[in-house]
């Protein structure tokens, strides 16, 4: 198997910088007309897959909208992810995973390699407890061809004290950008991303030195339109992964609504970026 | 039902302050003679938790090492926080869970409440993208008369950088303690608690201040010794509880053995305590 880096790059060339996101909320369940429960939870979740197959580079679970109903929705996610890779899509767990020694290596058993439970394409991860504490789950994505997404500049308000505070002379955000792409510069491939919020402007410097891919959430629910998008992130050598939840399953329950706003959005961001 | 840090508080004042851990990592299965599968995983569980269920006040299972077998994995950590709770022990789910808005939320509804599939009395969260953006899981929390516990300072060294960054005149970890405090101030009991590694000399100021528990890791595998523990811990009005896992499990599979290695650490703690 190709690099994830590779794999992501010819993916997004064909497809479009689009990534799809399932946040199965008890409110968006609910307004496709489907109970909140683990069927419901199926249902939604097997309607996203069809419906983007063949439109997108990259699906987005969001775990937690599993872990709510515990194993029963694990095993939905498990299933879930296994379907959507086999129609072909990229599939990033959005978990935001985080520890340190054997305990990150489990993690990284839980989500990378053939035989994982729950093998994805990447894994998001947040940086608290020190990037490189995080290197078990690194290794193991390496060895799997696969990727990982560290949040670095999250797209709500209340993480901007922490992800601005002072490290020497750069922010934390900064040496973040900074440290991944010395991992980068190590590997034969970038296996390293990151997430950066769209909700704001941002100093592109630091973010070009990192040479991985951007997943970029904060677009539509959140606030930033396709234009900004463009304004913010065009001509960053970076491959980009847009992720749009709400505003893209909002268009549902039906598969052609789905599938005629998944080419609207891909549509926009294209004009938006070139 | 009683808020979570009266529990707590009454649960440590009997038994003392250690609690603990369960990281069925793949090597202490094998050491205990088990398979790496999920039945060695249940059988790993059940015997501590059996172990433990009248000799401690807190039981920590390491999510990950549950998560690496999928929902198989989530079944018995299900079983095990249930069986756990039922033999009268305290919960703490080591997730280190971490996202916003309704995200946030979903995890709240997967670890807290009778009806939550995963239902645990607290759950560890780390704070990069921001304490504020946690609301949605300490409302849960508090609702359901549970507890969070926030990573505030790790035990691991790759963490100090972003830990003691700036943040105008205090570092991360000083701005974490204070708003810690100030929502606990602003409840009726203190729900929030802070984990703080064992593993170096810390500042007891900000400490003082957060009026919520500490969760204490570090002792035994990471290096620090019962007696330092005492000497940095002892005398902090905050309720604390002690994580040890390896140096206890390492002590099975015997449940005599587990027993007699559970009560050594207890007096131990107790010693350097007081």
């Amino acid at each position: 198997m190709e690099s994830f880096s590779l794999r992501l790059q010819r993916a997004t060339a064909e497809r479009g910088p689009l990534c799809v996101g399932l946040d199965p909320a008890p409110q968006t369940l609910h307004s496709w007309g489907l109970a909140d429960t683990v069927q419901g939870l199926e249902q939604f979740s097997q309607r996203c897959v069809e419906a983007a197959h063949d439109l997108v580079a990259c699906i987005k679970p969001q775990v937690a909208f599993f872990e709510r109903f515990g194993s029963q929705g694990f095993a939905v996610l498990e299933h879930t992810i296994r379907t959507a890779r086999e129609a072909g899509l990229l599939v990033i767990a959005d978990a935001k995973r985080s520890d340190i020694s054997t305990t990150a290596a489990a993690y990284g058993a839980a989500w990378f390699g053939e035989t994982a439970p729950l093998a994805a394409d990447a894994l998001t991860v947040t940086p608290y407890l020190g990037l490189h504490a995080l290197q078990p789950i690194f290794e193991q994505a390496q060895q799997a061809n696969c990727g990982v997404f560290v949040v670095v500049s999250s797209s709500n308000p209340e993480g901007r004290e922490l992800q601005l505070a002072r490290v020497g002379s750069a922010t934390v955000e900064e040496a973040l950008f900074g440290a991944i792409g010395e991992l980068n510069a190590a590997a034969s491939e970038p296996y390293l991303g990151a997430v950066l919020g769209a909700t704001r402007p941002f100093d592109r410097e630091p973010v070009s030195k990192m040479s991985g891919p951007l997943l970029i959430p904060g677009l539509g629910a959140q606030g930033a339109t396709p234009q900004e998008v463009g304004e913010r992130f065009s001509s960053l050598a970076n491959t980009l992964v847009v992720a749009v939840s709400r505003a893209w399953t909002d268009a549902g329950p039906l598969n052609e609504d789905l599938r005629a706003r998944a080419s609207e959005l891909q549509q926009a961001l294209h004009s938006a970026l070139s």
